[in-house]
């Protein structure tokens, strides 16, 4: 098979893709093609992983009641994680913020990483066992672009306990809770993030993130 | 500014470039021209991270000292992490593999997380804070797409003690290493990966890594 070539076209178009990729949070209420969402899986599923070991677990969430019972735990972390501006101007900012679309999202996708994934393995985890879970935060930026590309938005929900997600969902011990994923149609469209519109955290100069040895 | 619109012609050749990603450890002697790299990094920078916290780092290596450093401590790393074969047919196989291209990339680039970043002000970290390594994964993933687009590979390199290679690179103590990459053209283009080229592990079925709840 001969190699392909990406022309300048096709670069540019990656670059535009890069940067009206978001997180999204306000979603519109249409369920996404069955054919879309097994797309997205796949190209997840070409992400590179650590000794190829393709740890990714990835869990659909179909009942209504576990949706229910998700977004007051999240809702609940997300008080609890409000104390932190307690007294401070921005605690008013931070409880203005809409942080997930978990109720109204017409798919919820939680990534799990199998710490004892037998594919790969060991290759490349004896010093860095947190390779397996880094693998899984590729496939889910490859999951991010992928989704953007055909319209889909993608929200990622960090304010909850891992742990009691995974009981929640009766998964295996020995899998890890990587991100719960809110995926739909955005209601709208943007090339700056909803963090930065809002005023919480303006995108700061790359060159004070450089440094040479 | 109107939002774009990706057609059916990017799609695809998206799903190409994510075929033709490869983690590269056999590099040609080239090096990159400097525009190249700071786009790569430009682009990177565009990708999500947890409250816009942006808390990648990026140091480039440019001491053939520290390089040689560097080398020898993966090499003694891995003659330690094939241990773990000993005994096993696999050991041999994995004494076989070529693992890293520390010496000959023209490039080399450590990312870091600041588990202390100012931006983003905490938030969606108060439950979850390796949500600021998984930021910097993310970085990575996109970086590795923009580089494949050039025709420029990368390869992650895991088997070393991350600890040490803070200390090696003279790193703030409240970093933490991501990821040490080796950066140049690849000599070879493949759409398969070479772990699977030599035998080492298969691609397994996505449906077995596909659940409901």
């Amino acid at each position: 098979m001969t190699q392909p070539r990406f022309d300048a076209e096709f670069a540019q178009k990656f670059d535009t893709l890069l940067r009206w990729r978001r997180d999204v949070r306000h979603f519109a209420p249409d369920p996404l093609p069955e054919r879309d969402m097994a797309e997205l899986l796949e190209q997840a599923a070409l992400s590179p992983s650590v000794g190829h070991s393709q740890p990714w677990r990835f869990v659909r969430l179909r009942s209504a009641a576990l949706r229910d019972t998700l977004a007051h735990h999240v809702d609940a972390e997300n008080l609890r994680a409000a104390q932190r501006y307690a007294g401070e101007a921005r605690h008013d900012d931070y409880l203005a913020l809409k942080l997930h679309g978990i109720r109204e999202a017409p798919e919820l996708l939680a990534v799990f990483c199998d710490e004892q994934a037998s594919a790969g393995h060991g290759l490349g985890i004896a010093t860095m066992p947190e390779m397996l879970r880094y693998s899984c935060v590729g496939a889910i930026q490859t999951l991010w672009l992928a989704a953007r590309i055909r319209g889909i938005g993608l929200g990622w929900v960090s304010i909850l306990d891992p742990h009691a997600v995974g009981v929640m969902l009766d998964v295996p011990d020995h899998w890890t809770l990587i991100a719960m994923l809110c995926i739909g149609y955005p209601q709208e469209a943007s090339d700056t993030p909803e963090l930065e519109q809002k005023g919480w955290q303006a995108r700061e100069p790359l060159a004070d993130r450089l440094f040479e040895r």
